[in-house]
C-alpha cells in the first residue's frame, strides 16, 4: 500500500504499545476532522496545521497520556515528539500529524518517547496495522481494524476509544489508509461526508473527547480509483470501526443501534436518535433486558425544542415488535424482553413529522463502566 | 397552615403508600412549573389548565405509575382521578392538579383509585407533610421534606425524585405550601425566580422527565408577609429539597456540586456547569474518589459552542484545591484524593470570560444506578 509503521513500548504508562508511527515514503493526499473541545489538546492543533496543505508523510502517536491542559510544556513537548519523528524519517516536520490519548493533565515521560524515536531504524518495517491499532488503545478491549477494496485499490482503516465518546467532528483517534490516488479536493469531500455519517454516529457516554481526531491518508500507489466506489470502500470501513467502536464502548455488553426515521430532517433525526442512545436509563434498560419501552419516550420527549413532534403521532418498536403506539392486546412484554436479551437492539422511531432518517449507535450502560472509571487513574 | 393531607396505599405497585391528596379548604393562590417534555402526560396538561387561572384546591398525586404514552385511556383515567377527587372534597374539578410518577406506558389500576377516592372521609385529617412525602416517592430512599418561616406566615415544601432527573421547567414532583398572604401575580414571579436558581439546577442522568411539576399554594391563613422574606422563605425551602434529591440520586453516594464563575452571563455558566455536573466520567470519578481532574477539563471543553472559552484563561479547584492552570509543584493528587474521599464534592471553575456565575447539584455515579435501573419493571 505504500505505508510503513513502527509500534513500541516506551513506559508511558505500563509495559502495552504506547508509541506508533505510521509514515508513507512520500507526502501523500491527506484530510483530517478532529474534536470542537474547548479543551483541544496540542496534538489537536498540531495536526490541524499539518493537514491544512492536504498533504500528509506521517502520523506519530502517543497511547495512554492526552497530553491535554499541560500549557505550553504539553505543545513543546507535542512538538518536541513531531520534530524527532520528522528527523528519523527525513521529512518536513509540516507533514507530521501527532494522535494522543488517555489521562489528561499529566506531562508526556517526554525523553523516554523521544529517545526512543531517534533510535528507530529507518525504513520502518512493512505496514502492520493490526499491531498500530493494538499501539493507539487505552481501556479498548481489542484492536479495531477494518478493511474494503475499491477497483484495484485496497482501504484500511484503525480505530481506538471505547469512553469519553460522543465525537462531534471526528472521533477518538481513527486512521485510515489507502494507495488510491485521489486528489486533495475529493478526498477532503469524500471524507468529510462518510465521518459524518458514520464517526459522528456514535456515542457511549456524551463525553466528548480533548483529543479526537480522524486522519485519512492516500499513497496513490495503485494508481486512479473510481470516486463513488471509493468513497463507498472509505465508508464501509469507517462503519464496520464505527460499530466496532460502539460494541467495545466501556463496560458494554451489547450494541445499541437507533434508526429514526419520518423526520423533518436529518438533524432531527439524528437529534432524536441521539436522545435516545445517550440516556442513562433507556441504557441501562437495555443492559437488563428490562421491557421498559417508555423509557424511549421519555427520551424522545425532552427534545422539547422539536415543537413539531406530537406524541399522539409517534411510533416505536424495538427490532420488529411494535410497542407504541398500544398494540392490540398490549405491548407483548415478554417477547420484548426475549428480544432485548440478545447481543444487539435495535430501537426504531418513526416521528411522521418529514420524510428524513438518522441511524446512530452506542451501547448498554453497565456496573463495569462505573467500575473502569471510578479508579482510571488510581 | 390551613392544608389538609390524604395518604393510602391502593396498591398500584407493591403495599407502599401511592396516592396523596393535599387540600385546602378554599380556593388558594397558586402557580405551577412543569416538564417541557414532548412526551408530558395528561396530569401535566391538566395540571397546567388548572393553574391557568391562578387559584388551586387540592392536587391529587399517585405514584409509581406515571400514566404517561397511554394514549386517549390514560387522558380519560387521569380527569377521571381529577373528578373523583373534586366530587369528594365538595370543589371544583377546575381547581384540582394532577401528580403522577413512575412507570411509563403502563395503565392505571383505574378502579382501585377511583374506588378508593370515593371513600375518602371528609374534612381530610390536619395536614401530615412528612406522611405526603413518603406517600409521593417512587425510588426515593426517604422523603424530602424542608420548612422556613417568613415573617408569621410557613412555608413547607415535600418533592420527590432520584432518577429520570434533569428539570427543564421544573422538577419530578415538589409541591409548596404556604399560609401567606400573597397575591397571584407575585406568587408566580417568585415561584418561577426561584425554580430556575433551584430545582432546574440539578440534574441526577440529563433524563427529562414527562411528569415534571412544581405546584405552590397559599393559603393566606398567616396573613400578608414581607414579599422579600416570603421569596427567601420558599428560596431555602426549594433549595434544600433541591440538595436532598441530588443527594438521593439514584445509587448516590455523594452531593457533587459545581460552581462556575466569571462566565460571560448566567446561561454560560449553566450549560459549563451542567455539562460538568452530567459528565459520566467525572461522575465516576467523584465515585472513586479519583483525582482525575482533567474530566473537568474534558467537560468545559465539550461546550464547543462557548467559542469565546480559552483553556488557557480557564481556572478549576475541588474545593479549596487549585488543580488547573498547573500549581508550582503540580496538583496535589494525594491531597485531592483525600479531598474527593468525602461526602460532599465541590468543584469551582472560573471561566473568565465574565462577571456571572450560576451553581448546580448532581450527585455521583454508581454501579447501584445501573443495577437499580436495569431491573426497574422486573
Amino acid at each position: 500500500m505504500g505505508f510503513w509503521t513502527h509500534v513500541a513500548n516506551v513506559g508511558v504508562r505500563d509495559d502495552t504499545d504506547d508509541l506508533v508511527v505510521i509514515a508513507a515514503r512520500k507526502p501523500c493526499a491527506a484530510a483530517g476532522m478532529f474534536t470542537r473541545s474547548r479543551f483541544a489538546g496540542p496534538s489537536v492543533q498540531i495536526s490541524r496545521e499539518a493537514l491544512a496543505g492536504g498533504t500528509l508523510q506521517a502520523i506519530v502517536t502517543v497511547s495512554k497520556n492526552a497530553n491535554v491542559a499541560n500549557g505550553k510544556r504539553g505543545d513543546d513537548d507535542a512538538r518536541a515528539v513531531v520534530a524527532a519523528t520528522a528527523a528519523v524519517l527525513g521529512c518536513d516536520p509540516g507533514l507530521v500529524a501527532i494522535g494522543s490519548t488517555g489521562v489528561i493533565g499529566r506531562p508526556y515521560p517526554l525523553d523516554r518517547i523521544v529517545g526512543h524515536i531517534a533510535n528507530i531504524d529507518v525504513p520502518l518495517e512493512e505496514a502492520d496495522l493490526l499491531s498500530a491499532a493494538g499501539g493507539i488503545m487505552t481501556t479498548d478491549t481489542h484492536p479495531k481494524i477494518a478493511t474494503a477494496r475499491a477497483g484495484a485499490a485496497t482501504v484500511t482503516g484503525i480505530a481506538k476509544g471505547v469512553g469519553m465518546i460522543e465525537p462531534d467532528m471526528a472521533t477518538m483517534l481513527t486512521y485510515i489508509l489507502t494507495d488510491a490516488q485521489v486528489n486533495q479536493a475529493d478526498l477532503k469531500r469524500i471524507f468529510a461526508k462518510v465521518v459524518e455519517r458514520t464517526y459522528n454516529c456514535v456515542s457511549i457516554d456524551t463525553d466528548t473527547s480533548t483529543s479526537d481526531s480522524a486522519i485519512i491518508m492516500a499513497s496513490g500507489d495503485a494508481g486512479p480509483v473510481d470516486p463513488q466506489s471509493l468513497e463507498a470502500a472509505i465508508g464501509d470501513v469507517a462503519m464496520s470501526l464505527t460499530k466496532q467502536i460502539a460494541r467495545d464502548g466501556e463496560g458494554a455488553t451489547k450494541l445499541l443501534e437507533v434508526v429514526v426515521s419520518r423526520a423533518a430532517d436529518y438533524g432531527q433525526a439524528k437529534r432524536v436518535a441521539k436522545s435516545i442512545v445517550n440516556s442513562p436509563l433507556v441504557k441501562t434498560a437495555v443492559h437488563g433486558a428490562d421491557p421498559n419501552w417508555g423509557r424511549v419516550a421519555m427520551a424522545i420527549g425532552k427534545c422539547s425544542d422539536d415543537g413539531d413532534i406530537d406524541q399522539d403521532a409517534v411510533a416505536i418498536s424495538f427490532g420488529e415488535i411494535a410497542v407504541y403506539p398500544e398494540p392490540e392486546g398490549g405491548a407483548p412484554l415478554e417477547r420484548l424482553e426475549r428480544y432485548m436479551a440478545g447481543e444487539e437492539v435495535t430501537i426504531h422511531v418513526a416521528l411522521n413529522t418529514g420524510e428524513s432518517s438518522a441511524t446512530v449507535w452506542g451501547c448498554d450502560l453497565s456496573a463495569e463502566y462505573v467500575s473502569i472509571n471510578s479508579e482510571y487513574t488510581t
